[in-house]
Parts: C-alpha cells; structure tokens; sequence
C-alpha cells in the first residue's frame, strides 16, 4: 500500500454534474474536513468562491485552480475536448498528468472524463479504449459487471481485460481473495451463447484467472460471481433495464400501497426499491479503468454526499496502488494466454 | 377472418411441462367446456385416461390420441425428436402438418416444441430459425420483444423478420394500427449501438414498417414502442433479468414490509410485484414464430389456467389467420427492402 502521512492531492471538477459547482463545493468540504486529502477545486474562479464561501474553510486544505469552460451531457466529448482546451475536465486531467494531482473526480459529462482521461492520461497496455464497471445491482452488492457501455462490438481480447479489471477490482476494493469471473451468456452450460462468449471463453479458460464459465440475466441478482464480464452493448441495457424497473416498480408500488401503509413507511419503500436498482446514481462513482491515472467518475445527479464518496473513492484507489496493480495483472494475463496461443493477437 | 361455426380442432401435447399431464388435461377439459374447440390430448393412453376420469367429459369435444415417449427440459431437441418418433409433440405436431388439426399447444420443453415446429410444419420463407417473442414486462404490456433468446449473432435480414412479426402481432392481438417498431440500443440517437443495430437500422427505414428508432434499456419499461427487436442473445438476457428481479424483489419486500402490511396485502403485494415481472410465466404462452402452422408453446411451470390460456391463443390464432398474415406481409416486406437494396441476401 502506497499510504503514508502525506495528504492524496484530488483534482475535483468543480462545474462537472447537474449540481454543480454548488454541490461538488460542498462534497469537497466535506471530504477535505475528514482529512488524508487535499482538494484543488477546478472551476470557473467567480462561481467556485462564491460556492467556498457559503462554508467555513479556514485551516481545510482546500483551494480552486481556474478553469473555462465547460463540457456538458450530450456534447460530443471529442470535438469539445478540441474547442475547449481550457474546460475544467482537461484542467483537471492535466493536473494528473502533471503530476500536480494524484486522482481527479468529476461528475460528468462520463464521455468528456473518458475522452479526457483517454486522451491526457493515456491507456494502459492492451487496452483500446476506457471501460466503466460496476456493481450496479443492490440486490447483488458484490457482483461487479463491466463493460456498462463504453466498448461495443468488443473482441475477445477487449473481454478478456474486462475480466482482468474486474478481478484486480474484486480483490482490491472488496478483499476477495479469488473472485469468480463468469460471462453473460443465455445458459449456464458451456458453448452457450453466441459467437463472442464462446471466443472469449477460450481466452478465459488460458488466463489463470477463477474462471466459473457462463452466468445468465437472473443470476445477476444472486450474486453467484464477483466478476460479470459482457460486452458493452448488453451492459448498458442491463443497467438502464435495472434502473427504468426500480423507477417504475417505485412508483407502482407507492400507488398500490397508498393507504395500506404509513406515509413514512411508504416513503421508505419506494425510495429502498428505487435505491437497489440504481445504485450507479445513489453511490458516489468509480474509477474509469483502463487509463494510466485515477480519474473516478460519478452520476451527473450526485448530491453533495455522493461527491464525498467519490473523493473518497479517489483516495481509496490511490492509497492502494489502483493502477499499477491492474497494468501489472493485466500483463502477466495477456502473457498466460499468449503463451497457449501465440497466434493471439493482443 | 377465418371463423365459422366449425370447432378448432387443438391437438394439446398432454404430457408437456413439469405439472403434465394433471394440469394440461385439466386446462384442456376447461376449455373444451368454453366451446369453439375441439381436443385431442396427445399423451400416454393410460395416463391421459386417468386424468380424464378426474373430470366430468361428458359430452365434451375432447378426445385422446396415443403416443410413446417424452422430450423433457434439458434433452438436445434434435437428437430427441430422432431417438422419439412418437414422442408427444412429435406426434400433436404432425397432426397439424396432416391437416387433423388447426393448431397445437406445448407446455414444453420449449426447444422440443420448436424443432419439431422446425422439423415438420417447415419454416416460412425467407425464416432461418424459429423465433420467440412476447410481452416480457408487466408494466409495459403491449410492448412485444423479440427474438427471446432462440437466435444469437442475427444477421440484419433475420432483425427485420422479427420486426415483421412483432408488426403482425401487434396489429393482430391488439389491435394497434400502425405499431411502432423500435431496435433496442444504447442510446436514442440514430447510429448509436453495435454494428448490427446501424446494419438493421438501413433496413427497417426501407421497410415501410413504422419504424421509430432507438429505445434503451428504461425503455422497455415505458411503454413507448409496441415492437422491440433485439437479437436473441440480448433479449434471453433482458427477460432472465426482468425474471430475477421480480422474484428477487419480491422477497425482498416480503421481508422488509413483514409486519408492517396485514397478511393479506403482503401476500397479495409479493404476488404483484413477482407476477408483473413474469409475466412469460403466469401468461399460458405465445405462437412460435417463423413457422409454417400454429405452434403455442408455454411455461413449463403452467397451472390448467395457463394451458386454458394457452388453447385460446391457439384458437385465436388460427380465427384471426395469423400464419397467413404473416407470411403475407413477410413477402411484402422484403419485397420493399430488396427493390431499394437489390445486392440484399435475405
């Protein structure tokens, strides 16, 4: 573990996310007031004072970098990267890769911070492009799914480092000490699936990693494996089909138990069911994998707590050595696998 | 529309499903008793006879019809339909091929039931592979998705016959006149998916079908397209979810309303929120598409309600003509596609 007694210097992204600056201000306070960090609020200088100023801040290691500019959810993250080289993502990456920064947090727009994290930070070997991951449902804490939408049409070599990802994920943020790393797939039997499941399955079974072969969409919930890998296209659906059925069942069920229940208690159902299936909004975020630098991403509507998390996340994967870990474990995979097909092409 | 005065004639594979043959005959004698069919149980003699006795036929359009041998779940449908030639469905789906009935009913083995759908009643033109599809979500009834999980790595050309069957379906069993047709993606904007959604996607806009563009994954849930195309893989996927969440949440509110609700509403709320997401289970079935004749295949776990469901989809779908439809606009609408595309393998 990298921890010693000098404070995790965060970049945060004061203007990322729908409540922005004022709520990325306040999430900052309060992870500088929990110490072990040191916050550099990235933002437009006007607008992030006036936010610093609504808190008491004396003595917290905490001040602003100024930026211009910013990217917003459905800008094409490319093209603005270009027209605004000055937008607080870009300044908050560069801190990182300055070395001036030891992880950034912002809360969106997710394209800008992975285009941004892509282009300043760079990928990691073996990987074409950043992927997002997760536990994404609350019925199944522990079970962490990847890709969520990012890489489609993935070949099995991109899967393969999914798998990777996840497996240094599981053991490092849960202490799992071999977790299982299955495949969606529509049967439990091997051969099941189509054509890139049983491709990948090669490369999984040659990789040394726990490999327990194919899970389907009801085991999800079960958490029978720490580790899901999927292309993104089918991670992305199964997210937003998890979140759009909390949403509804939500409000179906507070219509259905209006009056059978006390208005607490009807409160505290539709907000439980809501939570379990969207727990990428309610959590604080997670680190984008794949590039060479921690860059935690959150949902564009956190609150202040969720904010905090993130940072805390942040701090979390920098204390024990995120990065390094995964290059490291990365390599040896593609090692093992291209020792038993040479032909591989990585 | 085909009616007359004349009864359906409904072979019903007697020994199908994990409640066979109770619940069939029992569903069958209960539909025999609404009228507008005529029965023939297909089944082991002695215990079809046995099941019979239970109920009081008197006079009942309901008859029997032997055969040898079962397919269950689980057996590699092609092997088992040569290894039992006079297996139940083999058997109630040759009498539709030898015109002794209008249509068949299955509570499977669903891979059984759609080989020897494949196998005997032959495949619509310009069909590869039989297609499942359906209403999957509860809180969005009308909206029909397919393939289910019976085709994995489609071809755009077999995207655009689900799209026609969903269209089909739409109009036919619910009466909606210009169903819209949708592709399940990642993202609403056009071009936004894999490979096969932007291939599909050139497709459906020549198709003359309605054809509205991308829904995501919350989609499903809304409503707001009454045909959802999706390639097997994704769709298996979405409906195991949908399946494990309901009956996952289901539990879940069990527990945490205990005490809270009479017993009574707890029962009655678990029920409602794991039926809404299974609604492949408590429904008797649906008509196996892509074939030539009418197949209805159901729920393994179907009481005698869902196999009496299941009779009058079979009913239904042969009063309305709907293979006929079918193959009709089928014909119609590759036609349109191929006129605009004429290098188009179909």
């Amino acid at each position: 573990m990298a921890t010693s007694n000098k404070p995790v210097r965060i970049a945060v992204d004061a203007m990322g996310g729908d409540n922005a600056p004022g709520a990325v201000v306040a999430g900052a306070v309060a992870a500088a007031r929990m110490g072990g960090v040191q916050i550099m609020l990235v933002g437009d200088p006007a607008q992030v004072q006036a936010e610093l100023a609504r808190h008491d801040t004396e003595g917290l290691p905490i001040g602003a970098i100024p930026s211009e500019g910013i990217i917003i959810e459905g800008e094409a993250p490319a093209l603005a990267l270009r027209q605004k080289p000055r937008a607080s993502i870009l300044v908050a990456t560069m801190l990182v890769k300055q070395g001036k920064a030891d992880a950034l947090v912002s809360m969106g727009s997710t394209g800008a911070a992975m285009a941004s994290a892509a282009v300043v930070l760079g990928l990691s070997e073996g990987v074409d492009r950043p992927a997002l991951g997760g536990p994404i449902l609350g019925l199944a804490p522990h079970t962490f799914i990847i890709d969520l939408g990012t890489n489609v049409d993935c070949r099995p070599t991109q899967l393969l480092s999914f798998a990777v990802i996840g497996d240094v994920f599981a053991r490092q943020f849960w202490g799992v000490e071999q977790p299982r790393v299955a495949m969606l797939s529509v049967g439990a039997e091997a051969g099941k699936g189509n054509r890139q499941v049983r491709e990948t399955t090669e490369l999984l079974l040659k990789s040394g990693l726990n490999f327990t072969g194919n899970v389907e969409g009801d085991d999800l919930v079960k958490g029978n494996a720490e580790v899901v890998v999927c292309d993104g296209y089918v991670g992305n659906i199964v997210m937003k089909l998890t979140e759009g059925l909390g949403l509804a069942l939500s409000s179906h069920l507070r219509k259905t138990l209006s009056g059978k229940l006390s208005e607490t208690d009807l409160d505290a159902t539709a907000q439980d069911v809501h939570d379990l299936n969207n727990i990428v909004h309610t959590h604080g975020g997670g680190p984008i994998f794949g590039v060479n630098g921690i860059s935690v991403v959150g949902h564009g509507a956190a609150n202040a707590r969720a904010v905090q998390r993130a940072i805390g996340t942040a701090k979390y994967s920098h204390d024990i050595d995120f990065i390094p870990k995964l290059n490291e474990e990365m390599a040896q995979v593609y090692a093992r696998v291209q020792e038993e097909s040479p032909s591989l092409q990585s």
